[in-house]
């Protein structure tokens, strides 16, 4: 699918030509209501952070095949579908710094249908789109949960769409919850996952990590059994594994405001670790606000991966846990306490970066949690800077996995994304 | 796909059992951001009208069978997917009267994996839904027209969408722009092909209209040719035939502020009149605002019929022309002349029903033009009552298809659309 705004969320980047950067290009849906013989085009003006590139100045891409706009007006197959992009191109030694710029195009179209003298007729577009720079090499590895897409998956975006602006932003791990985004759940027919291997291999990404829940108050009158929670990860380990996922997240039901889990966990993850390590699939519960790292709840895990001396179970760390500001705008509908503003899990826990420099052996995996990331790319929750600096030092080299969490408008999770990565990496290239 | 609001546009009905209105049903894409087991369902709270139906009396329809709440509860084998909406059934005697109804909806859900106190958890829904009563059967017919959807096409409605929401809301005609909705026109694949066909018959629907262009402007430097506008409507009848049209409105380019055709007009359609006939497809030229019923244009393809004898050069008549108040709000970016507020076509034209009557024996289609249909379906700018009393007096038996040109808001040209048929049918009902 393409994005309603008339600039596309994809696509925006700088032109690397030989080694240098030569410019940079953007992605344009057609804004009339019908698609058009290219050579109806009079040009385009675009404007880049209040700089004027005059109308004949950009090239354009239709249909797999470049053009001047002098090119343009001569063409004679060529034309701009609905449902095919332009991607127009600039050339701008140095091209553009990473982060969110003010973009704004005049395509102007002949339109031979209105009275001649308002028949050329500008289209305005504008939009803050983000450049992306290119993830540094070695050390950590930046992927991206579908988390970050919900209420726009089914709505505006195909799975497809989610590999592809997951690959747009160079970004090379895909993060999937299973109850959620595997049609037919938990026996999806086996055109859907050769189809999801397709995809993995088309746009050259890795699966990393897979969410699956154990809803301890799946029924209304009992607490579920150990066997029960013992079934479930099973079944999502193997379904994880059919799928190239190479850890799995139970999360478990919890019985208290600390999120201490349901006590069956115990017995069904013991229950699981031989198929765990048969699948080589590693099972890592999350540490998520409210429940800091120093607490009974992470320390029973610690000790469960002491006693059991399983290289199967790690943990998985919720970047919400070091946030430094409560958020007051967040995707969920949750009740608060009696006398609180913000749910517990979003008050700043801030947790000290030295906990995590204790934990982080164990640490098999990061869900780079977060909620707004403003026009500078400062985020007021999470403290990145920081963050960065203490994985980089440890030398740890997992996956970094963005979980929006913010507002849930229709596509703002895309927008944030791409923020969080071009933040992420600026910060990684800056020390 | 599904629309982002949880409550779903398509499907808002009232429920039919054995010849008696039981009550009324709709959908609901599923709240949270995951699948689940069904029996973490709590029960949905509805409220229509401001009418509260309690969260034990609704059915629950998913995965394609019919719970009762305590059913649901025990239930073992059935899921909430996030790509399947659930249809939620209310009984009540009589249903719902057509038109715009106040409906909100609490799914109460269960959810193990936040502290007990708040794990359960109401998610609510509200919107404006539409209840289109059934078309009246003889008569006028009714269809819509994917322009009524421009902006939403290929950004969160795929080509069955269009066809599913237009069978949804009980018309059974589809008008297509053949330069806009044909993937690699003009010459779409043979599968692209054999998919439309199976669109057809899956929806039930008739392929009405096929909307074509013919720009006189195409090239910078020069006006097309006489042939040139010849090969091009002649190509839009092959295609259109192909996929089972039965006329074709090609939109010349124009040579005045009163929209005058490009005098190659003539001869190019006469060229093609053999092809036409031979293809049974009925060429349309549109009278279109500002050029009314007694104006030279339309007289001019008066003339053209008288001349040339034809049975395949018919009129269509846009519902533009009856505005009685200019439209300030509208799809497109238009410039207005000098001096002037509102586009000239956007002005009220009030051509008088009698010039209509008039010409109707050459009339072949309706495009029922509209901008803005309210909560109360009170249309200012068009006058459906007078219009649908004519075209009943005259006992016309065309097609009036919907051709919504308001605001391109995301999703609102699918509800509008909605709103018109069910004003059109409840006019048509009334007398």
């Amino acid at each position: 699918m393409l994005d309603f705004p008339i600039i596309q969320g994809r696509g925006f980047r700088n032109v690397v030509e030989g080694g240098r950067v030569t410019g940079f290009a953007f992605q344009l849906r057609n804004p009339n209501y019908r698609g058009f013989a290219a050579s109806l085009l009079d040009g385009v003006e675009v404007l880049v952070d209040g700089e004027r590139i005059p109308d004949h100045v950009p090239l354009w891409t239709l249909q797999g095949r470049t053009f001047t706009l002098e090119e343009l007006r001569a063409s004679t197959d060529v034309r701009w579908q609905l449902d095919e992009p332009a991607t127009i191109t600039v050339p701008r030694p140095g091209g553009l710094s990473a982060g969110v710029h003010e973009l704004e195009a005049v395509v102007q179209l002949r339109r031979s249908y209105f009275p001649p003298l308002v028949a050329r007729t500008p289209f305005t577009a504008s939009a803050k789109a983000v450049i992306v720079p290119p993830a540094p090499a070695g050390g950590l590895r930046f992927g991206v949960s579908t988390y970050s897409y919900s209420g726009d998956v089914h709505t505006s975006m195909t799975l497809e769409d989610v590999f592809a602006d997951i690959a747009d932003l160079g970004a090379d791990g895909i993060e999937i919850l299973g109850e959620g985004n595997i049609p037919g759940y938990p026996s999806p027919d086996s055109a859907w996952i050769d189809g999801w291997h397709g995809l993995l291999e088309k746009y050259g990404l890795t699966a990393t990590n897979y969410g699956s829940w154990v809803d301890t108050t799946r029924w209304r009158d009992r607490d579920l059994t150990v066997e029960e929670g013992a079934a479930q990860i099973q079944l999502d380990l193997r379904l994880a594994a059919r799928l190239g996922f190479t850890s799995v997240r139970p999360k478990f039901g919890v019985t208290s405001w600390d999120l201490d889990p349901h006590p069956i966990w115990e017995e069904a993850v013991e229950r699981s670790l031989d198929l765990a390590a048969e699948l080589d699939v590693v099972i890592c519960p999350e540490i998520h606000a409210p429940t800091p790292i120093k607490h009974p709840v992470t320390q029973g895990y610690l000790e469960f991966i002491e006693r059991t001396g399983s290289e199967h179970f790690k943990l998985l760390i919720d970047t919400g846990i070091f946030q430094t500001e409560p958020v007051r705008d967040y995707a969920e509908e949750i009740d608060v306490e009696e006398g609180e503003e913000v749910p517990a899990h979003l008050r700043p826990l801030a947790v000290p970066m030295a906990d995590l420099v204790e934990v982080l052996p164990h640490v098999h995996f990061i869900q780079a949690k977060f909620f707004d990331i403003d026009d500078r790319l400062h985020d007021r929750h999470v403290p990145w800077d920081e963050i960065i600096t203490t994985l980089r030092t440890a030398g740890w080299s997992g996956w970094l996995s963005s979980e929006y969490e913010g507002v849930r408008a229709p596509g703002r999770g895309r927008d944030q994304v791409r923020r969080q990565h071009a933040l992420l990496r600026t910060l990684c290239a800056g020390r």
